[in-house]
């Protein structure tokens, strides 16, 4: 089901600047129950990334209660909340004042093969490049055309996952996950301050991580160091944590720091 | 009036994929006693535009109807094409096959001050600098957070327009035009093969500049060479030009290019 500004919907207005240019931002997450899961962290990157458009952010409580009711009467599946800078007349400037348009929406879960989680997942290189922008570093912008660019590139259903690089070559994200590896006793993600999506199981990992007295830190990670690496890991809320076994020529053998990480994705939060 | 896929409508799927990841492209241009004005150039344009998507472009006398019959009984105002990669399910990967979402509408000619035209314009230097995706360069798609977040750095009305430089201190475009310069003899334009729209009336320029023998090309433009220049002018579909007579402290006297653009673009063309 789907919700626009708290009615059952099923479009919204032409005139949208979400639609327009791609002017708002958006979460990804599991409903459990009626319950948004780990929904203080979502919701507050939300409100962050809200606040990095200059938009005003629904409140919690409002969100989360149409989460609950677009989750239905099984009240489980994948979330997803748009908040738009609403309707404007023609043109950049946003509107003053703006009333942003938000649409919340439940969908079934996707079904990744049982192999992923158990066997480890195998991912190529994209060809396409992240750009650089500063100003939108790390929001979960509406703008993702370059993700489009990118899962566009292959259709191999073997394949999980694409991973891309920034023009200088260095490792950033997956198309839609986070990434992680281990180089000698310490887990690396990679900076973010450029471009990307800094998303909340990476926060979550990296936190879990510095609790139990680990070295996590953001790093510049040139492609080389990702191959060099022990091993390495997709994360986001929606799959968790998948072990990367396979790019290219590279093989990985199972290593610990994923199992760890599923067990700390697995404590319960607000 | 708006049309969507052809049907008197406000509204479209809260599903289109041109609202969550902004996959897709436009064309705003003007619409006179119901014909669009340089319909063959601009049609080509968002054809072009669509295959850098990889995505069906709508036809072109489709399209052109479209145009009049939203242009309702007057037939003039400012015509807005957007053609999205339609719905889909959540995901980057694009449907196969996947059926485009084309919206068209015509709204009333901005109101820019007339001293805008007579005297020239003042304009600034945006902040923000455009990030480099040699992908997407050219390209008029959907994904112009870099322009909203430009357009909202003033509200002062008495400034028309923001320049916009890559990170490395070229000038590409305005938020919502194209650049001129005359220097020495010559007629420069930004090189856009890293950022920015390749726009109709560039194109139109540039053309017209080359069969009247002038020499008009595109370079790169450091922004102290914009500075320099003898006379900078800015263009789009729906402005024609406008000469700039001040950014910063620098102030530039009306010179004869500007007036010459202004007749090449009353040209008609199909």
């Amino acid at each position: 089901m789907i919700l626009v500004n708290g009615v059952a919907a099923d479009s919204v207005a032409a005139t949208d600047r979400g639609l327009a240019y791609g002017d708002g931002v958006f979460r990804t997450l599991l409903v459990s129950h009626g319950k948004p899961q780990c929904w203080s962290r979502h919701y507050r990157k939300l409100a962050q990334d809200c606040a990095a458009l200059a938009m005003a952010c629904p409140p919690k409580d409002v969100l989360a209660s149409e989460l609950a009711l677009a989750a239905g009467a099984t009240g489980d599946g994948v979330g997803k909340i748009i908040v738009t800078r609403g309707s404007g007349a023609r043109g950049y400037a946003p509107p003053q004042p703006s009333v942003p348009t938000r649409i919340v929406a439940v969908s079934a879960s996707p079904q990744h093969p049982e192999a992923f989680l158990r066997s480890g997942v195998k991912v190529r290189l994209c060809r396409i490049r992240l750009s650089s922008q500063p100003r939108l570093a790390g929001v979960k912008h509406l703008n993702r055309l370059e993700n489009v660019l990118a899962r566009a590139e292959w259709n191999d259903p073997s394949i999980a996952e694409g991973l891309l690089l920034d023009e200088e070559g260095h490792a950033i994200s997956g198309t839609m996950t986070n990434l992680f590896i281990v180089e000698g006793g310490s887990v690396l993600t990679p900076r973010l301050s450029r471009c990307g999506v800094a998303g909340v199981t990476r926060e979550r990992v990296m936190e879990a991580a510095a609790r139990q007295g680990m070295v996590c830190r953001e790093d510049h990670l040139p492609w080389q160091r990702v191959l060099d690496a022990q091993e390495v890991l997709l994360v986001n809320s929606v799959i968790g944590a998948w072990h990367v076994r396979e790019c290219g020529n590279r093989r990985w053998e199972p290593g610990g720091f994923t199992g760890r990480v599923r067990e700390w994705l697995d404590e319960k939060e607000d």
